[in-house]
């Protein structure tokens, strides 16, 4: 107990709610406080226990909260100001709300009495959070705060998912009576019900082609390991949503597939299942819309089985179901042996798949690779499936811009663990301040640039449309080539050291020497 | 008429929507499309008398666009990716809707059937749209797409304000009928009430201390002119709002001061006020609420008369009034005489104060400020009032971030004039994205950074609540001198050449240098 707490007359709500956040070990708080929060950064800074890291753009905020959360697996808090700071951080929330991320966000507020006024930077916060909140509440008064605060945690955790607490300033500088706070009870995960099992277990059982549609918790390795041993009994096959929050993967876990993103590869991919079993996941669909494709990419006669749901202990749902199958616990699982290791060109032109290759030989065991490379990385993902082991994190609303600031969040979960960004150009400009925060945290992350200077991912898209001759105006929305972004003097502008590659041989240097070392690095790699 | 629409069979929603605007003289088009948008980008390459401007971020794409329609005095259309594009410049509206600036977004949403699938990139979009958009609309069909248009068009420019259409892919490919697009008739502004020109008059007339508050389109060169001889003939005294979107002022313009943001300066300087007559704004309130301090800045018995309101054509109304006092349009008007020019100093320590006197003192005829200087630039606006004609434009709504594109708007608007930034590091970071926008345009614009590597606004209000010594999370969470971040490595990266500034010396030799030469330059200006 630090020396504040002891004085009982001087405790605020703000204080409050970083007692509730601490005891329930919320410890990090990524952080970019206005005028509005100053009493919680107040508050904050009477508990060093609370870790604060501030991003200079609450895009990078949210999305390190993100990747902080997939590895820590426990929420941290963001720290936002009114509804214009929400609102730079909502993209990310978007991609954590699909990733179903546990994650507190105060968002502070003027004092209750003073939105009459409509100040300028007065807003509808709660407008703005629900389409990217599972939960929304807001403090009705400094003696509401505990309980408020423990609703947003038990949201985040329960649902899980994003939990949005709206804080007036008043309710923040406004005193409470002190007391102890406790640990907040979280319901214990709901079980899919008997029906739901029995279903399934009839479907594994009826001899057509069966897959079970994993993500989220599913997808660590004990619990694929455990559909690893239902697929070796029954032939079912094991499938992975197109994205994902988190997979544990490499040697010695069990492989999966994911649902492909181009339309006419998802059908092909789904086309000969049966039965698909959800586990925690959606019926896959096309990301778009395209006049003639599908929508739903599994077959229209496809049974699908809505086994376990997002709120569902997964790994304890597929143990259920093994059980059921009779599938023995101490059956070997088909995880990936080790072999010879992987090959990746010496020399030559850089290339997007050069690369790749490379990242998937070379990265060190533990690694965690922040996947936001989009075309570029399309490969990447089927091209490691036999690398050492790893966790795959990855954006998942499609929202770009998560891929710098969702590796500070990984790296500030996991010290320890080397992580690697495979990030594309015009995704990376989103949240490019995010460098500067992997700077100032000196967090251990390699961020490899697929610098091929346009959104190459809209240039297939025109082409879809039937655009193949693009003229001016097309040409200058979707090419970034003019000027050419130098990344390596972004990267040395926010602190953080980079290199340029433009042949095999460069990037293999770079990227030998970012693994050798400690500390952010950038290779800007021309392909 | 070009030869896609001579075709009738190919005209598509989105060509119509192209049509619709451009025939209103909508003519620029800040965007950055995402899949959703290609048959939209599609229709703008057809379209090569649109104006298309890329930005790297849609904060960049919303503030362009309001800086843009500030000074051409029209609206620029956006082109957002469904939600999250939106969200991504909703603190920039936010600014914008606080400015009253006409704007049309177009926001791309998946295919209208396609929305039952929950696809990664679906979210409410209306939700986050309503609380920074004075209109909302959806469009409900390839050939609702012309009235749908027409619609946000009128609704922008006779608010004026943030007319937010959401244009479903599907919309937007499918096909309609050809013809001839007629121009959007918009409602002849509103007209104040007689009681309320007669209750403003009454007051002016009462032998009490009366203010004229004058904010957007009476703070033009014309209609402060009026202000200024009714000023002249009855004492009134003319005073702007805190933010405004546009002033014109400088010498040969009728001078105008801004209520304070500081609460107990605002406080002061009202205090002495009786009557006070709306030109178009709101009672001044406190930026934010403080323990013990007033909301409202002015006496709580000053009476408020509501006169002109925002949608009303102020020029008109200032010229009502004066017409109804007496006041002959003949009349010399109190401008600001060519005097000798402005003392600046020369040589010593870089502060903020003398980069704001040189400013003031150098800048040439027709410029435009933009100023996102936040503390640094406080000064700048008492200190600038005898400097060369210009415009002024500023942060309006207090949601950092604005002032970068703020000056690709402008220069796009006016490319003859120079633009001139005042900018807050922190802030500027929020959308340094802007930057490549300005090198590709190559657009006229001095960026000036007030570099004092902290958020100083901030450690000032920690201040006001009382914290004097900051420990390591308030340092960790106020300070960003750690890294310092290199402005000129940032610029370079995304081609814009720039130059840093310790002393004064350096800071005229580049300044001077970047007013003698066309297109972009950034000064870090380390204070």
């Amino acid at each position: 107990m630090d020396n504040f707490e002891a004085s009982e007359s001087k405790m605020n709500g703000a204080d409050r709610l970083c007692d509730v956040l601490l005891t329930n070990d919320v410890e990090v708080c990524f952080a970019n406080p206005g005028t509005s929060e100053m009493h919680f950064v107040a508050a904050l800074d009477r508990k060093p226990q609370m870790r604060c890291v501030l991003g200079l753009f609450e895009g990078v905020v949210t999305a390190a909260a993100d990747g902080y959360a997939r590895m820590a697996e426990k929420p941290a808090a963001t720290l936002l100001h009114l509804g214009p700071g929400l609102a730079n951080g909502l993209a990310n929330l978007h991609n954590a709300k699909r990733a179903r991320t546990p994650m507190i966000n105060i968002v502070g507020d003027h004092a209750s009495y003073h939105l009459q006024h409509d100040a300028p930077l007065t807003s509808d916060i709660e407008s703005l959070a629900r389409p990217m909140s599972h939960w929304v509440g807001r403090v009705e008064g400094p003696e509401d705060v505990g309980r408020a605060t423990a609703e947003a945690y038990k949201a985040a955790m329960s649902l899980p998912g994003i939990a949005t607490l709206i804080l007036p300033a008043d309710a923040a500088w406004g005193e409470v009576a002190s007391s102890a706070v406790e640990q907040t009870k979280v319901p214990t995960p709901t079980t899919a019900p008997e029906e739901a099992l029995g279903a399934a277990v009839a479907a594994i059982r009826s001899g057509g082609r069966t897959a079970l549609l994993l993500t989220g918790r599913a997808l660590r390795a004990d619990a694929l390991e455990i559909a690893g041993r239902i697929a070796d009994a029954t032939g079912v096959r094991l499938l992975a949503q197109m994205s994902n929050g988190r997979i544990e993967r490499g040697i010695g876990r069990v492989p999966v597939t994911k649902v492909p993103y181009p339309v006419d590869e998802a059908v092909a991919a789904l086309r000969d299942i049966d039965n698909l079993i959800l586990i925690g996941a959606k019926v896959p669909v096309a990301f778009f819309a395209y006049p003639g494709k599908p929508g739903r990419l599994i077959r229209d006669d496809c049974e699908v089985i809505e086994f376990a749901r997002p709120g569902d202990d997964l790994r304890n749902e597929l143990a259920r179901l093994a059980e059921e199958l009779g599938v023995r616990p101490d059956a070997p699982a088909p995880v990936v042996q080790y072999g010879t290791g992987l090959d990746y060109p010496r020399s030559g032109q850089l290339t997007a798949d050069a690369i790749t290759l490379a990242v998937a030989a070379l990265m060190p065991e533990k690694a965690i690779i922040c996947d936001e490379a989009v075309t570029s990385g399309r490969r990447f993902f089927n091209l490691s499936q036999r690398s050492a082991p790893h966790d795959y994190i990855q954006l998942t609303g499609g929202a770009i811009g998560i891929g710098i600031p969702l590796a500070i969040g990984a790296a500030v979960a996991c010290p320890d663990r080397k992580v690697i960004g495979l990030q594309a150009d015009g995704s990376g400009m989103y949240t490019v301040q995010g460098l500067w925060t992997q700077a100032r945290e000196n967090l251990d992350i390699v961020t490899i640039i697929f610098a091929n200077r346009s959104y190459a991912i809209l240039q297939g898209e025109m082409r879809n449309v039937g655009v193949n001759n693009f003229g001016h105006n097309a040409r200058r929305m979707l090419n970034i080539d003019d000027p050419a972004l130098d990344w390596v003097s972004m990267a040395n502008g926010m602190g953080v050291e980079a290199g340029r590659a433009e042949t095999i041989e460069d990037f293999l240097n770079l990227f030998r020497g970012a693994l050798a070392r400690r500390g952010p690095f950038l290779i800007e790699a021309v392909i």
